[in-house]
């Protein structure tokens, strides 16, 4: 008998019949004798449906309110899991936040779990109740309805998993794993059976979807076994596990793409200390986010330039921000590009495996695609390029470090 | 400065454009000094979408995870008032059943209220916070959300009145106060300034449902100052109040009416001690409920008559109940109509004004209405007649006791 954490999104939530489908999975899992704790996310559409009559009424709304009105999505669908459990004979009830309490610091709409007492719940699950949980949601020390922000319901499910030490969590979505790179890109894209956290966090921030990055994180740190898998068939999904647990690392798991860049260089500033400090304080103050940055080697000593990137929509915040700030800064020109892409080399392995990096920049060259910027980091190594050759870089890519389906 | 409970309707929050009117309208109050506190309904149509969802699982639901589910109607308006209330200005946050909290008893989905712990909202109206309390819902002894029945909200409304010590308690609904009778059928009905707690009691289980009957009975029972009146208009609407706060008692103050009854009729029963109870025991074991009841005097000593009213849907039933028992019951034979109706002549001022009742079986007699079953209480006069002529008997006693608008 094993104790398992299932946590259902919103797609596979999506009308009475999804649900009615999924109690009768639960059941089958239920029937091999295991104990059942399950998060599910608000039906799809839901929340959206929600958070846009809070928009209706105020564009700079009240996060207490909004969390109140936002949570009540997943304590609908919590309780109409827990009706169709019932109606095929299973023992289970709903659970909302404030009933476990999940409790959570922070502010309203983006707080964080800071405890969960399973106590309750625990005797329920060893009497063989299925425990249904409002993902999502939580209750602050002052006792109001708390959010963890979108896609929560994974944070929710991965510390509850913890909580609850249960053997494993399983994440329903509509995804039935995670893939060597996206398959609408790459065509020859296959699943991977075991992925790495650190590969995951990676992949995530990179843009392949499937966990919520803090989730992956949370599970990293608190040792919690995840599976990835889908809720629409029955295939085995993605492990995401700890690096001790993959004997065979392979070098390279995956190619990632991240479509929404744009590149900015200031160029014609002066060589000085604290110039970078000078030109990404103003950024940051106006929440605009730097990813890549590379500064060149000044060869007159005098001036230099400096070029990084950003989320695409910033951009025209950005250049605003910079020209505001044109006679502290001193620059000559800035040069924009929002045509380009970051893609990424993904792999455990590589720490031990010199030349990634190398093999990358070769089959780039032969391809005559361009590199505007090199990032690299423990595991991953990322390139700007041009958009216009994303699906030829990154299907070269998948091909040369070994990842294409036989 | 007093202290008012406000209590507002699903059809007065229909939409998030009603829901800001609404606050607009609160402000108003508020501005003029008041401490306020506001009970709300979902917006309108929200409690049948979820129950429908709920009947969608499964027909013999599970009323703990019914109670989950429709309860977030209350919690979404709740939080978009407070939001809409903030917007405008005025400090304001929603209060949930559990948070209050609310403590209730009896099953799920048809709890009753025990005791509300007031001191927390107590603080918050005392620093003129206006406290938005999602109604119908409470919290049992065991933790779990509950809701109070159909129009439940109302009875939160007089309770937290009650125990908050409101002056008054306002119940904005879509129609603008009681009137001596239904407006659609007597055009010359006009708008009462006060009614007695006995008189709107009558009235509500006679069909005029303005309030929930044991909202009215709560207010009787603690001495809750009501006010019925419109959210869509300034007028002043219909003060429920105290036998003691009206001086000039009208002998009638209205003239009520109930569509769906249907007659039965058992003949040929053995005139012997105890033939009521054998009767009455089978149906009310079958949750049918009778209403008017009289028993033909017997003239050969040997057998008699019984006819009785129910309601219309449950007549079937009855009659199968009845014919079950046939071989117990001994009777000769059933005689049913469903197409009658019960008109009522209501007034406190009738206790101390004989010939009220005669003055009712005249005018019918006069315009050749038979009579099929009479009952009286202390303060109404109830017949049941063919239903043809509901109109003319209910604009004719509206005429005859002197309650046409001038």
């Amino acid at each position: 008998m094993s104790r398992y954490l299932l946590k259902f999104g919103g797609t596979s939530l999506a009308d009475i019949n999804q649900i009615q489908n999924i109690a009768s999975r639960i059941k089958v899992i239920s029937d091999q004798g295991h104990e059942l704790a399950v998060v599910v996310s608000a039906m799809s559409g839901k929340t959206n449906e929600l958070i846009s009559m809070v928009s209706e009424v105020s564009a700079d709304y009240c996060p207490e309110e909004y969390d109140v009105i936002v949570s009540s999505g997943e304590q609908v669908s919590a309780g109409l899991l827990a009706i169709s459990l019932k109606k095929i004979g299973l023992n289970s009830r709903s659970w909302l936040g404030w009933q476990i309490p999940i409790i959570t610091e922070g502010v309203h709409s983006f707080s964080r779990i800071k405890d969960i007492n399973v106590n309750a719940i625990n005797i329920t699950l060893k009497k063989r109740e299925i425990a249904v949980i409002a993902g999502f949601q939580g209750i602050s020390s002052s006792g109001r309805i708390t959010t963890l922000g979108r896609g929560g319901s994974d944070t929710s499910a991965v510390a509850l998993a913890a909580a609850l030490k249960a053997d494993r969590c399983d994440i329903y979505t509509d995804v039935d794993g995670v893939y060597t790179s996206d398959p609408r890109l790459v065509p020859k894209a296959k699943k991977l059976n075991k992925v790495t956290y650190e590969e995951m966090l990676e992949m995530a921030s990179l843009g392949a979807k499937v966990l919520q990055t803090r989730s992956v994180e949370l599970a990293k740190n608190k040792k919690v076994r995840l599976q990835v898998l889908s809720s629409f068939n029955n295939v085995s999904g993605t492990m995401v596990v700890d690096e001790d647990e993959i004997l065979e690392k392979e070098i390279v798991s995956g190619i990632a793409y991240s479509p929404n860049e744009a590149k900015i260089t200031v160029s014609g500033v002066s060589d000085k200390p604290g110039i970078a400090a000078r030109i990404f304080g103003p950024l940051a103050d106006s929440d605009i986010n730097v990813d890549m940055i590379v500064q060149n080697i000044s060869l007159d000593k005098k001036t230099t330039d400096l070029t990084f990137t950003i989320t695409r929509n910033q951009l025209k915040q950005a250049i605003n921000v910079l020209e505001k700030n044109k006679d502290n800064l001193g620059y000559e020109k800035i040069i924009s590009n929002d045509k380009v892409v970051k893609v990424s080399v993904v792999g455990v392995g590589m720490r031990s495996h010199p030349g990634v990096a190398q093999k990358m920049f070769s089959i780039l060259g032969e391809k005559n695609i361009n590199i505007h910027v090199i990032s690299t980091s423990e595991i991953k190594v990322s390139v700007l390029i041009d958009e216009e050759y994303t699906e030829l870089a990154v299907r070269s890519l998948h091909t040369v470090y070994g990842l294409d389906e036989n």
